[in-house]
């Protein structure tokens, strides 16, 4: 049985700040601003950004590079006793690879109610029919790591909207 | 929209039974044996098979690591146009991923009742909300795909209960 770890509220809120980090940094690459964090023994042992355009690859998600570098860290594609921060509710993908990885605690950030797999379109995590679950807290830092997105997608649709007035001249 | 490639029972055949190979690789190498590969254009343009217990990556199945590999032999993560067979009826993380990655059809063999997430927990691949559907094929030589995969485990099972019997002597 994995050992859920339990944080102080400022642990939580410095682990959301450093997924936030690699969430900003996703958006200064011209990536959806989304990023993740994994943390054993207080310390943070992955850290990673959506890649998926520059990339071009559709399974470079914040969640899922940082599991894919938290078990190079731990040598081991078990991550029990870590805890997975994310600025974004995960997708279906992620919350699979949660669940195959064992994470047994995820944080995370902005609801997502069109591709949410953990609260919103199903509750993956929290099937009992698995041979896993996972302890999920919502709604960490979430007014900032939803604005970050709304921000993005204002940037675009107005890129955008300058394109076809310069085309319209 | 993404044209769904039509093939003859020969080809599906065919293609299936290039997944198996990479599913008896597996297993030559001490892996739960699953092979998945993706076609376009009637061209097999990605092989693979688990890898997650010699990379100790959680995320290595055999689906996924198709999808990546065809993202980068396309050099784009949309892979519409694209086809995946599939040993075994894909998990949550692997049907996510083919969400992700837009393939529009896939063929897969044996069911997995335990975490199959196309037909026997959940439907993900037909679910109406989401922004891409998946046509989906079941049950192609899904007497070869799951034997090999009763076989691997009745080998197990029986090298355990060699080494009780050793221990105990």
């Amino acid at each position: 049985m994995a050992n859920i770890p339990i944080f102080s509220d400022e642990q939580i809120n410095d682990f959301m700040q450093a997924a936030l980090d690699e969430a900003r940094q996703a958006g200064s690459e011209g990536e959806v601003p989304i990023g993740a964090v994994i943390v054993h023994d207080n310390q943070i042992i992955a850290r990673a950004h959506n890649h998926r355009e520059q990339g071009q690859q559709a399974t470079a998600h914040a969640e899922l590079l940082a599991i894919e570098a938290a078990n190079q860290a731990a040598q081991s594609w078990r991550l029990e006793n870590t805890a997975l921060f994310v600025t974004l509710e995960p997708c279906m993908m992620c919350a699979g690879a949660i669940i195959n990885s064992r994470i047994p605690v995820i944080y995370y950030g902005a609801q997502d109610a069109k591709g949410g797999a953990v609260k919103s379109l199903y509750t993956l995590l929290e099937d009992e029919r698995l041979n896993h679950r996972v302890e999920v807290h919502p709604g960490i830092k979430s007014d900032e790591c939803g604005q970050l997105l709304q921000n993005f997608f204002s940037e675009i649709r107005l890129k955008h909207k300058l394109v076809k007035q310069l085309k319209n001249k």
